[in-house]
């Protein structure tokens, strides 16, 4: 008999939903810990909370997000909310002893997610934040490569995460606008490339970013007047260096019409590199120099050499999903808290990844580059 | 509250795991017309059953699946077992008013699929059969521009579903190489490519097939002789005749080296044309006439505009996984239970599926023409 | 001072320019063992022939394809005319004592595939036929994989040509749709078909093909009435078996909305894989069993490892294009007329293929397996 | 009878062969306005010269360059050789009155640049920079659906260069790594990136660069010491603004193991996006914003619709090689010479690409935006 684990979840959106299919699958798939016991959803609309109650399993709903906090049946908390809320929320959860799986970006800015590593630390609480593209059967077979040095001396390194949901200049501002809420694609998809980097090739030294505007205005929902200019960044670019001395490039990008998923990324080593796509996150291409007339990258499709592929299928080629790689979170995060090996990306990492966001912003506003160290 | 339904899963292994999922995931994604009960799994071997109970979340495990058959608390049965045991274990289910799910091919014949089909008519209740490649969403975008003219009248198709995993001749012998187990290519994978033609493009006139054997010897584990002759086809290919005037040909191997899931189609009209692998499931590749000098094959990428993949993940380009499309095959058999417009395959398709797989074996032993009409 | 060639040309179409192109690009890509000279081009229209004359460089035009082979200042004849005229000019060049170099298909049937081979064997002339896809330098990778048992057994193969210049219904009847002009697709990319698969395995044992108009009527050019039956064959597929036991096959269609150049094979042995579309001429797909964890088709890009893309390119990965496929053909028939080794193919080739489309033809209308040996 | 143009050409090395292709096949697919007469061939090596001159077709060999500047029977110079001699070839030719068809980049800094677009305006001769990838038909597409509007406004561009021809840590010390002889990938692939940037897009305006070098030592062939320092730069990136207002980001870079012709680009606009890869030249991605359901990048394959692929081939998706790019730069310089409309490059467009290289370093060197205007 597994040891139950009372599990309050808040925010019923995309990631809400995202999570709440990753609970559900994951203690199907894996030999989890725990049996999780969905206690208590909460959202600030009643109406919403309550839909998920009912399609989530939930047994209870609310608008109130504290009361998951104080709730003595429940040991973790799971946040889901937008960017600016993850902070307050996280903190009292910690300081409630509770352990605590948020999704990314961790917050706002660095100050915030010190603050928010700090009392996690401190507490002891076991942490997660969701850069599922992480958890990725292939992304670890091409740290593996990395490490093991199958690539000789890493050399270079591309990074983009370019996607369209901000190219229609006719799509209303929203909290993504919000320089305040943590909006701007630096911190939006700007913080899945630096987590991608970090973890393929570790901490970055130092940076040199540039920020900018694509769409100049945007029009204002029911607003007056109905239109307003836009104060946070649709694009970032970078030139960044790596403390183990890898040169590298990162680009973002919210409105390049035609991108959905296009977090990619390109290792060049004295041996061999790789070259990865989210588009096609079933394929990881893999090239060793020195096979003469017949080298070439390989195409190499996930499968049950790639564990944890195996638990969800045990033949290769069937393709893995989206809502697969939070499930292998979702594990992970489990494991954190049973006290096994964490796999991350902890709270410390997320700011860590976080501290990459602001220095990126900060380039670009002074123009200068910034060091990390 | 939703109305409860009692399911019993037999067979713990590949699809025995898939289905579990399903059902898990499910739940989750979509607004099922039931709250389904997980009371009980069987499996021949009692700790694989045990195992599964516990994983799947089932209340009760048993080596005894008639115990399941006849259970009251028990409304519908999913049969994941080896291709021989469908039937009888279908045909009892059916007897005892339960709706079933069964994986494919719905049996080794159409002598027993008929059978299956006419007690499931008979019984009247709701039958599915686990061609899941039919459930992704751009193959029902296929099935309406092919239905709604916009390639034009159809001339010519084509078919393969192609793997390695009977490719190294050192692989023992396995009930897939027994003919009377309903071993063979032409079955296995034949009925998936026979499967998707009907989805596409409907009923099959004749055809002309060739089955052979390429491995003529396998080992035969713990056996004496140690190796014995294959009487099973590894590669059959047809031409086809389609009774809507269509010519199409249709190749299945499952000792191809390096392919792990090519199930492939491609529709050629007189106004356009599509293209799909399995490899990439998430994307369909669209041709239309008379564009000029930008013509090309557009690949187009699962997104919120091909449901259900909204009910999954609400941004594009996300791209679902091979359990995500059992997920969809577990509501659409939900529905059919609850009366709701059922989207099949049902028992009747799965027969039809079938008498293609005879047709295929039969034509290529007597080499000549067979007629389905 | 290299030995002078002379060159007559007859043909001054699509073919004929490209041979044009073939020749003068070997001669400053290749150390050829000739100075070709550009002699005279014949065409039965005026005008064509001078426009051919001025712009390919040759010395004299004509309406009388007789005269070059008859001159005694031309060597070789270069036939790039429709395919029902290549026997009686071939056998003419022959019976003058010329070198012959004729496009693909060698003519309209085996009878006349035999004739001008036997007249090229008993003249001892140099022949060649314009299978270029067989010039790729992927291709002589292709066969050398294969030969030195790379790949283990090869045990399958599939083969396709297809491509959309008849798949407009108001595309006007051709010489293409005239039977007795050696119309249908069977002869015009059912060759290229055969061509590449021979190259590949060797020869064919036995088929089954089956031949059908998808097209069923033609709009007839200025004619009375304006539209009638098509004869000829849109689409052809075949079960193919190799002398060596592989089994295979193939299908060709010109009918196929979008598709330009899907001459495409794929390769599957015990130990490998190949795959290749024309589309992509510079890619080779090869996939090697036993990788573990890093197996997949690696995409061989075509470059100075592969002979003779040194002589057009010393940097890999620049490509190839469509000419100097011509281009080295022409120097293959260049050496062959030298006296030095033969790569082929030469009329006894072409007159092999031929005898394969016939043989798809014939069991198409017999309904019935046709021996080839 | 066409007028005669006497040419005479410098270096005999990868370019120059390419070169001497791309004369004797442009003569055969385009209807030129000259008859180019073969006057001479120029190479350090006299060996070298003399086997050029046999296989090229030249009629005098020398190694004296500028006796083909000062011959009466030259009209046009062509130059291929090292990048630090273009400036005192061109300027001798062009003093001399030739016109002047030069490799790229044009030289090996702006100054030189500069002075030769002055000597070559003021002498009133035709020059032509050979960035050949410009010249591929499918350039001239993307470029035409960009100023026509089809993509809406433009917002950003991303564009890189990357091969592995300096990848190898062994590979010794060559010109390339020479910082006076114009070395490094900023000029070598950057003037690539470059010129293709501003033919999409026009102008830059200003940039902020990043040059690095990757591999620190390299061997010196036959050196005492054997390995020196490396001062040249392998890796370079920028963030770019373009007068237009368009963001861009370039990379570019010659040590990433296992790309052999990374030269790609994306467009992204406001209705629609662009994706291009040098790797395979024959193919632009499409992309319209708008299409619903059936949205995707298109692969339009290159053909007849994309003029002057119809002089190579009638048929589309035959595939236009890189020296068919070639081929065309030499008709255009050609065309040029004639007076007819220039398509350039010319001096003056290689000398504003060669601008931007300098700004490159010159911007990695001071860690500061360097301004174009």
């Amino acid at each position: 008999m597994k040891p139950r684990l009372g599990l309050g979840l808040i925010g019923t959106g995309f990631m809400g939903r995202a999570h709440a299919i990753g609970f559900a699958t994951a203690a199907r798939v894996f030999d989890l810990p725990f049996s999780v016991d969905l206690v208590a959803v909460a959202d600030v609309d009643a109406a919403d909370a309550e839909r998920a109650r009912q399609l989530f399993g939930f047994r209870r709903a609310t608008t109130d997000w504290r009361s998951l906090v104080h709730a003595t049946d429940i040991d973790v908390i799971d946040i889901t909310t937008p960017n600016h809320l993850h902070h307050d929320m996280a903190v009292a959860a910690i300081e409630a002893g509770k352990h605590v799986y948020c999704e990314k970006p961790l917050a706002c800015n660095a100050a915030d997610t010190l603050a928010m590593t700090h009392a996690a630390e401190t507490a002891g609480v076991a942490t997660q934040v969701g850069f599922n593209y992480l958890k990725n059967p292939l992304f670890d077979l091409a740290r593996s490569l990395i490490a093991d040095g199958e690539l000789g001396d890493i050399l270079s390194y591309r990074g983009v995460h370019v996607e369209d949901y901000m190219a229609d200049p006719d799509q209303p501002m929203t909290w993504r606008n919000e320089p305040a809420s943590g909006g701007g694609v630096a911190g939006d998809l700007g913080s899945h490339a630096f987590a991608t980097a970090r973890f393929l090739l570790g901490p970055v030294e130092s940076l040199h970013g540039r920020c900018r505007t694509l769409i100049p205005t945007r029009p204002v929902a029911g607003g007056e007047p109905d239109c307003a200019a836009v104060l946070t960044e649709d694009h970032a670019s970078a030139h960044v260096s790596f403390e183990n001395g890898v040169i590298g490039t990162l680009e973002v990008n919210w409105a390049a019409t035609g991108r959905k998923m296009q977090h990619d990324f390109e290792v060049y080593g004295t041996r061999g590199s790789l070259c990865f796509s989210q588009e096609r996150l079933n394929e990881l291409k893999l090239y060793r120099a020195g096979d003469g007339a017949t080298r070439g990258f390989a195409t190499v499709l996930a499968g049950p050499d790639h564990p944890p592929y195996d638990a969800f299928c045990i033949a290769p080629g069937h393709q893995l999903g989206f809502n697969d790689l939070k499930t292998i979170e979702v594990r992970d995060f489990l494991d954190a808290v049973a006290g096994r090996p964490a796999r991350g990306p902890d709270f410390r990492e997320g700011h860590e990844v976080q501290r990459l966001v602001d220095a990126l912003l900060q380039s670009s506003r002074e123009n200068r580059t910034v060091c990390l160290r």
